[in-house]
């Protein structure tokens, strides 16, 4: 697989999640996607505003996280938890589904919270199964919902599970979905290896937080 | 240290915060805190109605969490889930701090937004600083702003941290504060010993998942 540095920056959703980043730290790591014109930076609610300021006037999306990462919010604290990020300047919102509902085969209340997100703003919604908590046939079963559910992008993990994206569980996603639906790797990605792997396996969206690491490698 | 079963059960926050609990087991769980008569059920939003409706008439309360396990949510997204939370029968709520606002030194607004969370609804707060990503320094600060925040506990940790509860980091906390605080050991807590030594270092509330495991040991 060919794929040159600029085409691979395009992919990245350089990412902010780490709950103890101070607001200096991500500062810095807003400008650096900035001047390497990441797809977005992927950073906490608590600081949609400032990277709005931050990426104003450039091709870099504001991405935050939504019922993150547990899921286990109600949908009335991921509606409002979305149109607020929105408000702040949120282009992209990265949603965790209901895990246990999944997981019980609770699909309709999986399916109506998606849509509810997805509805509750014009941003591009990702939806994040946390294939981690998943088996396959959950993962597959929770990526057409996704699609049933009109989001624009299914997602493989928060970061905060005990495993990430593994390019396994990404075939099972891409399978899953019709074109329409993108897919996105995130969570455990360590190497430009387990990017391009990721990448050839799908993915239209790389999240990862050691960029920097990562590009030293082209 | 000497404690009777009945009395450790009184200190027990039975635990129901793994994502991808199907509601049947959360039903299971809540039946078997209620049977013990532990402290509270502490459960993810989305099942606080669940629980209020099944501990109605117990004096086992109702637990929740707010801006969970993150703690990186918005000020008003965290007090909006505060309400929510309330109107939906939580009477308790144990809420994560702005992590990374707390290592900037920020304490204004680490204080204001815990007081804004307390202010909310008349439920008992618990303040989890998520001692993993601190500084023994940024234990004890942060410990001084729960109490001028007027939160009625500081917790160590969320679970979802690389690390849980230590008897040294409890201890600071305990210091920390004055007696109008209580503390809340949480994560990480896996043997009946590890819960003595969390009482016995000041702990008056114990957070804990395998509590049947551990009630066996007595």
């Amino acid at each position: 697989m060919t794929i040159t540095k600029e085409e691979f920056v395009k992919c990245v959703d350089h990412s902010l999640l780490k709950p103890f980043l101070t607001q200096q730290e991500v500062i810095d790591g807003i400008a650096y996607a900035r001047e390497l014109g990441c797809a977005s930076v992927c950073l906490s609610p608590h600081n949609v505003r400032l990277a709005q300021e931050m990426l104003a006037g450039t091709a870099v999306k504001v991405c935050t996280v939504i019922g993150f990462p547990s899921g286990a919010h109600t949908t009335f604290t991921k509606v409002t938890e979305a149109k607020d990020a929105y408000a702040n300047g949120a282009e992209e919102l990265d949603m965790v589904i209901n895990v246990g509902a999944l997981k019980a085969g609770e699909y309709q209340k999986v399916q109506q919270e998606i849509e509810a997100v997805v509805q509750a703003t014009p941003a591009i919604v990702k939806v994040i199964l946390e294939d981690a908590y998943l088996t396959k046939e959950e993962i597959k079963k929770g990526s057409e919902l996704v699609e049933a559910a009109g989001a624009a992008f299914v997602k493989t993990s928060t970061g905060f599970a005990p495993t990430g994206s593994t390019v396994e569980d990404l075939q099972i996603m891409r399978a899953a979905v019709s074109d329409k639906v993108k897919v996105k790797a995130a969570g455990g990605l360590n190497s430009l290896q387990d990017c391009l792997d990721s990448i050839a396996a799908g993915a239209e969206r790389i999240g990862i937080s050691k960029t920097k690491e990562i590009l030293s490698e082209f």
